[in-house]
């Protein structure tokens, strides 16, 4: 069975690839026209620059590999984002904001779901050297219209704050393993689990713990939020950021889930996922991973999202595309194959039977192009 | 030293990342003109089907890994041929002609040359299910078309034929372990090598051994080998292909060298070299491989040609690019973020400055956007 593919993996086929080359190049050109340049970081790199300040879930995502020639541990990358993030700090070295963009494969050890893939097309931008929330803004509305373009609108973005946390974690005095944990619970929204840790902690922090699985909706959240969770300088400062931000982005769906912090564990300030129509899971996450950088030798504000380019490409409305042109084997033929060439410059796909074919499997023609006296004319193929 | 990569890796910057994008886009549209359909294979497989077929220098050069889910070997693919014919063999199960392109990295475990790399972007096409010589034509002449497309066609095309070779080997009853030493020989040009496999051969096949590497050069070369290499049908059916093909082939620059057989190993007919203007290495190999997809369940013929995309576009002629255009942040003017949107539309880069910044490092801009009186007009920016 040679041609079974290990679990996970897929091949795209014609009809498949050309939807996601299709859309990566729509893509592109919308990073393109912001201003996001594209960069192409490599598939390995040692594993310790590519797990650098990232957390023990990307550290088991990671394929090992063992360098030939120095002898050293090389990963396969799981996560573009860090290796951005080391172009911007390290090769540019350039001062001020800077904007980037990058679309490639990454390997996954395991599948984030049973619906997933190991083999993500990784898409995404981000924006370095700018810690204002009108960063921040920019990131989204650049998402929204990315996602606009491809003609998947957002539905729903929820917005959260990464400082709510780390407030509660540090006023509660948590070791880094305890902290762990809790942000596991508030992932999977485990309330016994969440009322268990609770229980061992002063009252209005564990109240706040217990409290943030519930603060999701509208803006009214904000507001509840203010109430319910103890009136830290961090917690106070993470609510008037989500505040601000969401006043900048009007006409956009936004909502709230204070408890939603997905990711690879290095954001640090406003978080967002990304919901389109009929899709329960988040096409795209972000958020704002300031510091980053630091391990490269230049701390930097940084914010940026990504999506899988693979699974978006599902939801895309299919576009109806141009038939094929079917021509006969041009042999000798210079008039034919001037004919042909100047279909092709034109942008239209023109396939030449091979001498003894009579039909090609698989490709949706609508015209064939003969010779009537003298010259090649184009018909339309009829339809039985 | 954090943002060190390993030896023989490297980022793709913003310049040299826009050109290789660049070039993608360009090559795979003359694919998909010439009717061939694109497809994305996975970066993994099990070790065994991708390595089926293929020779002793692929599976020295494919990383290797262990599948956490099934426990068995997979590797990172060093070549695409093989996925893409087993995806013929296989997936599609089409009768009949089946064309193919795909354009994506590689991972080779060291690098092919001094000034390699270890992570080409493979870009090539492959055409199945035609065993006549116009399917080894169509190749070529597509191949000349992407050179030329590219900007750097093709100086000279190096026509050789592994029947040549397979006739020798069988007809002196070399082993597969001497086959393979006689093939590298040939491949190094290593006269005082081939001189000594030489001495234990038949007068006729020593002879024809040592004649090979002297057979270059242009048509003469074909009238030549006939003289001087055993008249075994063989040889002379793949001579007789050879002069087929090039009369097929007019105002291409076709020579021939007999000696030259580089690939993987699993060419079996007329294989190519192809070169171009001031580089002194070939930039893309190719040939017939038939009986490709045997071990998939379904041999069939098959002939195509790859490239290293990253190399080539660094021979590319450098387009200018038009410049970009600096905005002012649009905050809440939504005349401004109009006028911006409707700019981006028509495929203008324009960026946005935030709030404080002044200036963007690294992005050309050649025009500015202002407000005059009640309406925004884009100026251009005078260089001092």
């Amino acid at each position: 069975m040679n041609w079974l593919l290990p679990e996970y993996i897929a091949d795209a086929l014609p009809a498949e690839a050309a939807r996601i080359e299709r859309l990566r190049r729509t893509l592109l050109d919308v990073f393109r026209v912001h201003g996001y340049e594209f960069v192409i970081p490599p598939l390995l790199e040692y594993l310790e620059s590519l797990l650098t300040g990232s957390g023990q879930d990307l550290k088991l995502r990671t394929f090992k590999l063992v360098d030939q020639l120095s002898g050293r541990t090389l990963g396969v990358r799981a996560d573009m984002t860090p290796q951005v993030a080391r172009i911007d700090a390290h090769l540019l070295n350039r001062n001020g904001v800077v904007r980037l963009c990058y679309c490639d494969s990454v390997l996954h050890t395991l599948p984030a779901s049973l619906h997933g893939t190991r083999e993500p097309i990784q898409l995404g931008a981000e924006l370095y050297g700018y810690a204002g929330l009108e960063a921040d803004r920019e990131i989204i509305r650049l998402l929204a219209t990315v996602l606009e373009t491809a003609g998947v609108p957002a539905t729903r973005i929820d917005l959260s704050h990464f400082g709510i946390f780390t407030a509660l974690v540090e006023a509660a005095g948590l070791t880094d393993e305890q902290a762990e944990e809790v942000f596991s619970l508030l992932q999977g929204k485990d309330v016994p689990g969440l009322a268990a840790v609770a229980k061992g902690l002063p009252h209005d922090l564990g109240a706040a713990l217990l409290a943030l699985p519930n603060l999701y909706g509208g803006r009214e959240v904000l507001a509840q939020a203010a109430k319910v969770l103890p009136g830290l300088p961090a917690i106070k400062a993470a609510l008037a950021d989500l505040q601000t931000l969401a006043d900048g982005l009007p006409g956009l769906p936004l909502s709230f889930d204070l408890a939603d912090l997905r990711g690879y564990h290095y954001h640090n300030g406003v978080v967002f996922a990304v919901y389109t129509a009929g899709v329960p899971s988040a096409v795209a996450l972000g958020g704002r991973y300031d510091g980053a950088g630091q391990a490269f030798g230049r701390a930097r504000p940084a914010t940026g999202f990504s999506l899988d380019l693979r699974e978006l490409a599902r939801y895309v409305p299919v576009q109806a595309q141009a038939g094929a042109i079917l021509a006969p084997y041009s042999g000798d033929d210079a008039s034919l194959a001037a004919a042909l060439a100047s279909l092709r410059q034109a942008g239209e796909t023109v396939i030449e039977l091979l001498p003894g074919e009579t039909a090609v499997e698989g490709v949706a023609f609508d015209r064939r192009i003969d010779r009537v006296n003298d010259s090649w004319i184009i018909e339309p193929i009829s339809k039985d």
